[in-house]
This record gives structure tokens, sequence and C-alpha cells, in this order.
């Protein structure tokens, strides 16, 4: 629990009360997921928002040619869920599952609602969530559009290097919207260089 | 003036009072541009947010091939603007220009800042604005891995049936990121069934 406190903590500038603390503690489930679990499959109502003590999950979408497309991955101290389906109720198009055993704290919507009206930092952290949510998936959505692979991989290298360590290619091809081939033939380039 | 009052009501599901709506409406700067006059270039810092009061305005970037590629258009009670420059001061990667003469108003960040701490209304608005633009903006990420040009065409039908009639086609096609030959026939396609 302590990482959460020290998340919420930095992430709005803010230094909790102990008794704000626990109320933030008392609305959170502990969760252990073992490799390949799933945190939600397609077609089900995202239940629970998490937050990643340990491990590393992913997000993604199956199209129906049965290729899979990773939109996001959480390692500690991120958060994973289907906003969408969390906040509206409707079935989410996204598995959400487990590439290592992972710990997570689990939060229901009505839950993190009461708990933004009770803990005021809570609603600084969803705003601060959102904001950094949104400018990461627009800069997911122009790298899909404009760049090359070898941009979107630079990009990658530089936003997130611990990401090329943990995961193995085919899912990191899959993330940068390239094949497995076109990310072999680019980490070689890169290499080179 | 009006349409920004009602629309801050209508999203935040709050009454206004005439000193609250005071305070926003002296924050704002009426702004005029004429069809193809800009917003903001590439390049520029992000200055303004808009709220739009009339006409029709498009974001996009240009890719070093010179193809331009559409991320949001924005209508009357609209809002646009590069909110990852605007936060950050960074230089955007995007244009936005006017389609249609438009009626505009403009905000800065500090202004806003301001506002949400005076006006408490404007900070439901904005985390309102947030998650709804992280919704659409990770439902375009979405649809541009694993969707075809049909199922592209079909939810923008569903989801703004307004921007097939008021938009040429080149930029529908550059929007849903398909080329306007897939699009039209596509669109052959649709009308027939």
């Amino acid at each position: 629990m302590l990482a959460l406190r020290t998340h919420i903590e930095n992430y709005t500038s803010t230094t909790l009360s102990d008794n704000d603390f626990a109320l933030v503690a008392a609305a959170f489930t502990p969760k252990r997921l073992r490799r390949r679990q799933y945190l939600l499959q397609e077609g089900e109502v995202c239940k629970y928002f998490a937050f990643v003590l340990e491990g590393a999950l992913r997000q993604y979408s199956v199209n129906n040619k049965g290729v899979e497309h990773i939109l996001h991955f959480a390692v500690e101290n991120w958060w994973i869920g289907d906003r969408e389906s969390f906040v509206m109720l409707t079935p989410s198009p996204y598995n959400i599952d487990a590439l290592e055993d992972s710990h997570l704290l689990l939060i229901t919507h009505p839950q993190l609602q009461e708990l933004m009206l009770t803990v005021p930092a809570m609603t600084r952290l969803v705003r601060e969530l959102d904001q950094r949510n949104f400018i990461a998936t627009q800069r997911r959505l122009h790298a899909s559009f404009g760049s090359t692979a070898e941009e979107r991989y630079a990009e990658l290298q530089q936003q997130h290097p611990d990401f090329l360590q943990r995961f193995p290619q085919h899912m990191i091809a899959s993330y940068l919207g390239v094949t497995a081939e076109t990310l072999s033939r680019v980490r070689q380039k890169a290499t080179r260089q």
C-alpha cells in the first residue's frame, strides 16, 4: 500500500493525512494474478481499475482475423483498466492479462466516486492521470498516422526504455503497430548506429 | 457567450450563478477566424484553447512526405487545442485551422487554472472533457489498429453523421486514416445496402 500512498502524493504534490490514507486503503482490494490470468476479458464490463504494485500487464484487442493489437502496457506504479467500460458500464472490446505474476490493488467505480468526494487528493489524482493518459493516447494516435517504424521505435526507446528489455519482441511490435520483421530490421539499424 | 454557459451547465449538471458566469465570461476572449486562417501552426506553443461558438476547425499534422493526417474536427460547442502543448508549453506538432469562417472563445492556460480555482464547475467541466477526450482518443487508437475501413466509416456514421455532410471527402478519408479511393468504395457499398 505504501507504493500507492507515494504515488498519490507525488502525482498530486500533496501530503496525505493518515486519516485520508486510511480511507484510500480501505477502498482498494488486493489481488494477485498469475502470468496469463485475466483482469478483464473482451465482452465483459470492466468492473475494476487496477494499480500495479508488482508485475506487468497488457491491454489488447483481437481483430476478426485473430491478430492481437496491444494498446497499453502497465508496470509497477501504473494504472490499468478500460476507462470507457469502467465509467459507462459498456462491454469492453479489450482483454487485460498479466505478462508476469502480478500484485494489484483494485477499486470499483462506485468506490472511486465515493473516495473522490471524501479525499480531495484523489480528485486531483484522477484529473492528473486523465490528462496524462489523454496526452499519451493522442501521441500514440499521432504516431499511428504519421510516423515511420523508425520514429515509433525511437520514441518508445526514449519514453519507456524499460519496455524494450521487459517485453517480448512480438509484443513490442504489436504495441508499435508494426510487423515483427519490421521491428527486427529497425532494431538492427538502431544498434548499428 | 450563452452557448458556453449552456455547455458548462449541461456537462457538469450544475446551474451557474450569474456571478460565477461573469467570472467565466471575463476569462475568455472572442476571436473570429476566416476560413483557412490558423489558430495554431506546427512548431508554435498552443497558447489558447478554443470553444467553438460557430464554424468548424480541424487539428492535423503533416508528415515528412507532405501528407496531412487529421486528428480531430471541432464544430459548434466543441473545444479545440493541443492539450499537451497548452499544458507543457512544448512546441506543437499540430496545425489547427478553420474549415469555415468561425467564431471562437479563447482562454489561456493561466486563465483556465485561475478559473478552475474560483469556479468549481470549471474543474468539473475540465475533468469531464478530459475523460471524454481520453475515451474518444482511445477509440480512435483502437480503430487505427484493429478495424477495417468499413468499420471505421460505420462508426463515424453512427457517432458523427454531421461530419459526413459537412466536411469534404478527402478530409473524412484523412480523419479515418484511409485513402480517398478506399473511402469512395466504402461509401458506395454503404449506400447500396
